[in-house]
């Protein structure tokens, strides 16, 4: 999501200790991943090691802060959250019969749907294996709670297919379910690791989760192909209406009235694109996504300058990789 | 898996508190798909309803015991474990495009792959959102165990698929992880509700699970189809090498240079298994089982009796359905 100089960036502002201790996280999970027999070695494995940006797990250590020592806890509660985002992006691929995933095949392409399935529930199994170990009741709640939210969340995006009246509350109640529960656990979990419950933090967790989504969303209409690796109007082929057909229907009744289940082909998606970016919708809809970056940055609590300083940066990388 | 007849007969045995501790499950199973969505309550209410036997919940309360009162936490388990069996169920049934499972749709023919993967991953996050509000460690950790295992097992079944010469050790490896280890961890979850960690009766557990994989596995060879719901040879066809043919390729080389991908009709799965069942194997996997279930029992820690009556009466089911 941030790019990876917002990240790195983060990283230098955060100090040498989350540097060591990201470093920590990658290891749990390559320990992991080789040991639970070759084919998740070589499933799993790829997948995680293609694995982005860390975000999640970063997210866990910077909610953590720096006052208290790091324990097994926390690196086990930013190894388990990337577990579930890694389980859920094998099981997106196998529904969406993706071919690739950053550059590489999926484990969908490579091994079939049953290994993919299995993989997927395997990386599920280990993520709460990971958080019982630590005996933490409190995390276990946290992190099933979000990754029950990420599959009601896809339920419910079945559910309001090729629904193009869909109300704007029930879209932004799915992203925060698809997106920002994850992000919300990873900063409940880093502040139950250390200081204690902080809802404050879980609620800006939440926030740029949602602000991710939203973008995402904008990028998907907005394109170019060449930046976000995939055709325009993807999200359209599937039946999938985001931030900015809700907003552009309201100013072009053609679009209200379109029929997504007759577009067939990517260029059909793409003019219907083209149309959504006519209205300004794209626009309204950054708009709207960098406002709840703003207030995600704006409800933080008191912290640690060090420490605020980072999470804003996260923060701003979200909007980042939109400008 | 075992009769009602014997499921029946277990409740009458045990007493009236296990039949009210049962329909406290089945509420508590009924609330939990109601209360996540009308989609979910859709597909996994069907699921869950035509839930087969409830063998898994019942091995947890029978391992409990009578002598503490039923707390919340035993009624948690017996749901938990019995949320990762239908989430098992619901995957399966999309890797196999099943249409109907114990007589009624499954997810996947009503609802499509999406659906069915999604309500599979939510059952699976519900799972362990009960048992994180029992807040013992204990038992997520023996439930995340099980739920691994059963996702290796499937793993294991795919890395070995085709492969007839697969090893004895390695398809009794995979019987245990695939349906042993959810039976251990429902006699093991049930003793940690109660008197505490008890290995010989979660050693019961696994012994009883591949008991009853061993004679699943007999069954899809020997059928009858009117009995066992679906035509013989189907585990063939999938490249699933089983018991019957691993004694049987001893005995008939024919079989041994079998190329199971060559299987292309329901009617040549069949006359391989004539073919097994010519050698004598059949009553040879089935002897295998019953000395299983004849460990099992002898390995049951001192109970009281009339708890160790209606676990072996359980054990008895497991054969039951074969005779």
């Amino acid at each position: 999501m941030a790019t990876a100089a917002t990240l790195d960036a983060v990283v230098r502002a955060a100090g040498p200790q989350l540097g060591s201790l990201m470093e920590r996280v990658e290891q749990r999970l390559t320990e992991l991943t080789a040991g639970h027999g070759q084919l998740l070695a070589e499933h799993a494995g790829t997948t995680i090691a293609a694995g982005g940006k860390r975000l999640r797990p970063l997210l866990v250590l910077l909610a953590a802060g720096e006052s208290a020592a790091p324990t097994d806890r926390l690196i086990r509660s930013a190894v388990a959250v990337e577990l579930i985002h890694s389980a859920s992006l094998v099981h997106d691929d196998v529904l969406d019969r993706a071919p690739v995933r950053r550059g590489r095949p999926t484990v969908f392409a490579a091994a079939g749907r049953t290994v993919a399935t299995a993989t997927g529930d395997l990386l599920f199994s280990r993520a709460f294996a990971e958080l019982a170990a630590s005996g933490e009741a409190a995390d276990v709640r946290a992190l099933s709670g979000a990754s029950s939210a990420l599959a009601a969340g896809e339920l419910m995006q079945r559910a309001d297919a090729w629904d193009v009246g869909v109300s704007l509350d029930r879209y932004l109640e799915r992203c925060e379910l698809k997106t920002g529960a994850l992000f919300e656990a990873a900063c409940r979990l880093g502040a139950l690791a250390t200081a204690g419950p902080d809802e404050a933090l879980a609620a800006f967790g939440r926030r740029i989760g949602l602000a991710f989504q939203l973008l995402d969303d904008v990028l998907d209409v907005s394109g170019p192909a060449s930046r976000t690796g995939k055709a325009r109007g993807t999200d359209l082929l599937d039946g999938t209406v985001t931030l900015p057909l809700i907003i552009a229907r309201e100013r072009d009744p053609a679009l209200a009235a379109t029929d997504l289940r007759a577009l067939a082909t990517a260029e059909q998606a793409e003019s219907i694109c083209d149309r959504i970016a006519a209205t300004g919708a794209l626009s309204d809809a950054k708009e709207r996504a960098l406002a709840v970056v703003a207030e995600a940055k704006a409800g933080l609590p008191a912290l640690p300058l060090r420490q605020q300083a980072t999470l804003e940066l996260v923060a701003d990388g979200v909007v980042e990789r939109y400008s």
